[in-house]
């Protein structure tokens, strides 16, 4: 029997895969012209589905942002994968070895600590591979300087454990060409030192748009998959392109102008990301005024019969990758039906 | 062999026990004294363990705001449960009347149609217990009037599968006074009317320390419990009260006033509540100034060689009961000592 919308309890998470398909092969077909590689983030959707079908379309490998993410990936087949955090500390140096045994792996580093961890749990017969972090600009994690990424590299080069993989950075949201000419220098830098860069890595959906060619290699997006409405507002995807809403019900119509729908915080998120309201409904211009965890709050303009008591709206969530951490599973539809089911494979995993 | 926080990774959900009983009792004694009965709000644990303590200090029953929740805590053997939630549709109507079939259950409506689901699917043999649900300035649902309240209780009484449970608010966070005299109005036009009114239901934590009586008989507070940046805020705790904290790892340096920590919004959530910064790094006057997923910034006022990378610290988030939600487990201390580690049983029940 052919499942629909309405044997789904809310609030929901409804992905549209035919939104999907076209958002994966817009961005492949984008980065083999513009000639960069593409490293989709898997912070996004957190499926190992959607990261066997970003591979198959022409993805080098997958980046994840914790260990746990990472294990979950490598479970699942995932055999490439970029980490760009900093992993500190015995409990997970022990995991990042085991892990380092299985799969092409990479991660980062932008302190000397960082890296006299890693050289001292890794050996010449299973070397890690370690990047420099750069702050661009974002304002993160990073060495500040040109200068600094190349002494970093040096200690990477001269641990017998480790290989030295390139520079990576996350711009901010329009730092794209201060992060362009960054690197620029840091590339002119290592070329004069004699050292090899293997790999430019950077990050996030609004950059891959972003034309120009530049220094970097490879780019790492995340929400492009699904969009959502701080793509749309930073003009990298349309409405239209937003293939992640959250299904609500209307459970309460306190006043002739306010409705309340079942989801709030604990669907939404309370990411603002500069926007006012947490989530706009679909096919209006009204959005979430106000959440609590279990409540969001909607005002309308003027006196209105609609919407009523038990209706479902789908709202398009300011900010979806948290949006998937917080449920344990998502529903992939095709128009109103409901065509599979599935468990969040990644999700909660912070360590 | 003792386990100790040392053998946990971080990011990492740590909870005080002797905080926590610390806080149960005085807020037990509290209503103990000031004669109102405790029905306290299960979101902030999410734990039967913590239920069971509730009630064995002296709690009536507890709060859930989900179905999902409710089926949690009544697998658990909790028998008495309030669910102050507008319950629409047919697939929760289904789930409700099971519910109802095995423990005393109530909850509550704002509208005829929320009522007339209820009364179309409930009968005589095993009633449900129906509160109104009153908007005192909330903002939220509820009934916007007295005479509004009056005829919803007409309503309920009507119809033969429902009992009418009396009256329920969540008051905004210092709206104790208008929810107070609201009450006793509506209180007056039901004594006029000649309905009775069981029970008169307020909410939040910052609430139960108000002074001076008032018609409520009872209260839900949830994040007493554990406490947070928040209730010290608005005075209703103090920084030694909060028992939950989140352990994380300084990942990185890169300057000489930055730190950035491993707990992101995937760990301390992005609600500000009002606030500046996302938490407080404990023992110290530092907040953590920006947020993304699995990234905590911190920019301290003077260049520091403390923290360096790989230290433990311990934030106090702004409002723990979102936290969590985010952890499929957390940790119980005493000292440095982890005494247990529990699965979060009602984790991400949002339906």
């Amino acid at each position: 029997m052919t499942k629909t919308l309405d044997d789904i309890d809310t609030p929901a998470v409804l992905i549209d895969v035919d939104k999907v398909e076209r958002n994966l092969q817009r961005a492949q077909d984008h980065a083999d012209k513009e000639g960069f590689k593409l490293r989709p983030h898997i912070k996004t959707h957190k499926l190992p589905y959607w990261a066997k079908r970003q591979l198959a379309l022409g993805a080098v490998g997958i980046t994840v942002q914790k260990l746990g993410e990472a294990e979950v990936f490598a479970d699942a087949g995932i055999t490439d994968l970029f980490m760009p955090y900093n992993i500190v500390g015995p409990l997970k140096l022990k995991r990042l070895k085991a892990l380092n045994a299985r799969v092409t792996l990479s991660v980062t580093a932008d302190s000397p600590d960082t890296v006299s961890g890693y050289a001292a749990s890794f050996s010449a017969d299973q070397p890690l591979t370690v990047l420099v972090e750069c702050d661009t600009g974002g304002g993160r994690c990073g060495v500040q300087t040109p200068a600094q990424a190349l002494a970093l590299a040096r200690q990477i080069i001269a641990a017998p454990g480790l290989r030295f993989g390139g520079l990576m950075t996350y711009a901010a949201p329009g730092g794209f060409d201060g992060a362009n000419s960054w690197m620029t220098g840091a590339l002119q830098l290592f070329n004069e030192a004699g050292i090899a860069v293997p790999r430019v890595t950077g990050g996030n959906t609004p950059e891959i748009w972003a034309k120009g060619g530049g220094p970097l290699t490879e780019r790492r997006p995340g929400t492009y998959i699904y969009n959502d409405r701080y793509q749309v507002k930073v003009g990298a995807a349309t409405l239209d392109d937003c293939a992640l809403t959250v299904m609500a019900t209307v459970v309460s119509r306190p006043t002739a102008t306010r409705f309340v729908i079942d989801a709030g915080s604990k669907a939404l998120t309370s990411d603002l990301l500069g926007m006012e309201g947490y989530g706009l409904i679909a096919g209006t211009d009204l959005v979430v005024k106000a959440l609590s965890e279990e409540h969001g709050v909607v005002e309308m303009p003027a006196a209105s019969d609609w919407p009523r008591v038990g209706t479902r709206l789908r709202i398009v969530p300011n900010h979806c990758c948290p949006v998937t951490n917080l449920f344990d599973e998502v529903n992939f539809i095709k128009g109103e039906t409901v065509v599979d089911t599935l468990a969040v494979a990644a999700r909660g995993k912070v360590a």
